[in-house]
């Protein structure tokens, strides 16, 4: 991350404070953490943090553990790093009262009901007493923007996975199972240079492309059956995610009907990804075409979300909760349609949203004309 | 899993539940979710859960949305599957009121304040309201014993990966990179069959050593330096976790002072891990050995944990909160010794605690005799 990006942040995060009932950010998210920061750690586990922010109008903390220690010092240098022993529930108080800060700002829709009611004894304990209070999802928020820098990341991790899936499509034939294309994936991904899978592949072939998060089987791919492929990489961090559904050979005309109108209706959305646009238009644009088609029914998930430090983020292209969309988010567009028993097709671009509307950053083909 | 576990670990369940303020508890802990159901999908994210179950005295749902009916289905027969399209906070109260369910037991550790804020305020307008009450703990509780089937699981899944283990050992060379190690340890896993990594492989060469979670870098294997891998598999869902420090050539004396002392604190510690033990006990067994030798500020996690669906589990080896071990537990003895700027050194195994003690499943040697 360059250090005027982050500056840049770390001020937008102090004005959010300014304008909010707290005085001091307690940051445990890990993309939010990174996106500050620099620090790079990942939590394994939601009960294994690898540690915390804690920034106020003057300071800037990140609190670790022992095992972490030298990362952090290397990865975030803005950041004063202080290694903890006991447990944050233990030592978060005193770092509080060191700090000044007087009312705690925390993220509810990543803290835990227990860690939050242990920490909120803690602090009424003390005198003055600090509050914990909700400080909700204000750096989610700002992470939906990107900048510069991150939409160069974000094409950089796009083409790289573009080009994986275009090579293992060319190489898809049948007798090969689901896990093994899988993995295929994944050593590609990684000789590519990819930090990591952004997600773990899907590979799902006949009946079991009706679900649509299909973890791989041992099931042997088939002629004329469809195949869904849905993969991502992180690169710096930033993550990539396209879908295709393809055929070795000629599906039937059903597939070939569903096939059409999920295009249909992807072609249909991306005209109306724009800034201005309330996110629940185009997921309504598509829904129409798919239930005119008589598939209404099948197509159960939103048509698309954010894209960025985190694989899914805001802003969700979904009939809930609509927001409006600005320029500079990166959002998915997938619909899909899945019918039990049968199978079923999924196409996704990831876009930029630029001046005048969507721009398509994912860059394989692979789309049939039935 | 077979029918039988399930069925005993489900009685076990409403034997809690009986003996709890809570007549139905909802599970949204993915192992614990595993580990009562059968059903293996994942959550990418914690704010996006692929499912959660609702177990009374009379009913077994699970509860889940249409990206994971089929699997669903396919993994947890025992259970009736309920497929949402809102959202849990929208759909759980009219759920809850089919069920019949009063008092609803939450795992406190896993559910974010904001769902929990959400779901409370929901079921507090129903009329008459339902309870939201903490169960915590007790799925956790009832996977630190181990049955005979999942002994056998881990068993297999430490055998495959001291293997691979003491491949890549006898691969290492300088000028190999961090990254291509973590890397060749992947593709082992995959090809040996493992349905993943039990977490991110850790491959720390030289000064990276000194940190205890290092993420592999570019940095290339240099003779005579310690590089330290910690490795593990899932496999049917079990995970292994088994470190060892190696060195290409000869290290220097220091740092063989410091593995003679973690070996010996190792060596030590397995002797006291037995059922009737607190589980401090080891912890401070091999701390004593390592503060007599002049390293005690450079050991500063716990001495291990429990190993099952999760890499990490309870119980801890640690200073804190200790437990009583029982038979039947499987946990790691990791001692390790960290010297900022210089190197480290971390020896761990993985044990099944038996009537007479410890039980070492990890079965690489690859142990320096310095």
């Amino acid at each position: 991350m360059e250090e005027n990006h982050q500056l840049k942040r770390l001020e937008a995060l102090r004005r959010h404070l300014k304008d909010s009932r707290n005085d001091g950010a307690w940051i445990i998210q890990p993309e939010n953490r990174r996106y500050l920061s620099g620090y790079r750690a990942e939590d394994t586990q939601i009960t294994e943090s690898s540690g915390s922010l804690l920034i106020d109008e003057r300071h800037l903390f990140l609190v670790t553990d022992s095992r972490y220690t030298v990362q952090a010092q290397a990865e975030a240098p803005a950041f004063e790093i202080i290694t903890i022993k006991k447990g944050i529930t233990e030592e978060l108080p005193a770092i509080l009262e060191r700090a000044g800060v007087k009312r705690l700002g925390f993220e509810p829709d990543y803290l835990t009901w227990q860690v939050h009611k242990r920490l909120g004894s803690a602090l009424k304990k003390l005198s003055p007493e600090i509050a914990l209070l909700p400080f909700s999802g204000v750096v989610e928020k700002m992470r939906e923007i990107k900048d510069e820098s991150e939409i160069k990341a974000l094409e950089t991790s796009a083409e790289m996975i573009s080009a994986i899936l275009e090579d293992v499509i060319s190489l898809l034939e049948p007798g090969l199972s689901e896990k093994e294309v899988a993995w295929m994936i994944e050593d590609m991904a990684r000789k590519a240079g990819a930090e990591s899978l952004a997600f773990p592949s899907i590979v799902a072939s006949g009946p079991n492309s009706a679900m649509p998060h299909a973890v791989p089987t041992g099931r042997r791919l088939k002629e004329n059956e469809p195949v869904t492929l849905d993969v991502g990489v992180r690169l710096n961090g930033y993550c990539s995610d396209i879908t295709r559904t393809v055929f070795l050979g000629e599906p039937d005309d059903e597939i070939k009907k569903v096939y059409r109108t999920v295009r249909k209706a992807q072609l249909e959305a991306l005209k109306h990804v724009a800034p201005g646009v309330k996110s629940s238009h185009p997921d309504t644009v598509a829904r129409k075409i798919i239930d005119a088609a008589g598939y209404g029914k099948y197509f159960g998930h939103g048509l698309g979300h954010g894209v960025g430090l985190a694989t899914h983020e805001g802003p969700r292209l979904s009939p809930l909760k609509p927001v409006t969309l600005e320029q500079g988010m990166v959002v998915t567009v997938e619909p899909g349609i899945y019918i039990p028993g049968t199978g079923g097709v999924r196409l996704e671009e990831t876009v930029v949203i630029g001046p005048d509307g969507a721009r398509v950053i994912t860059k394989t083909d692979h789309l049939n004309e039935f």
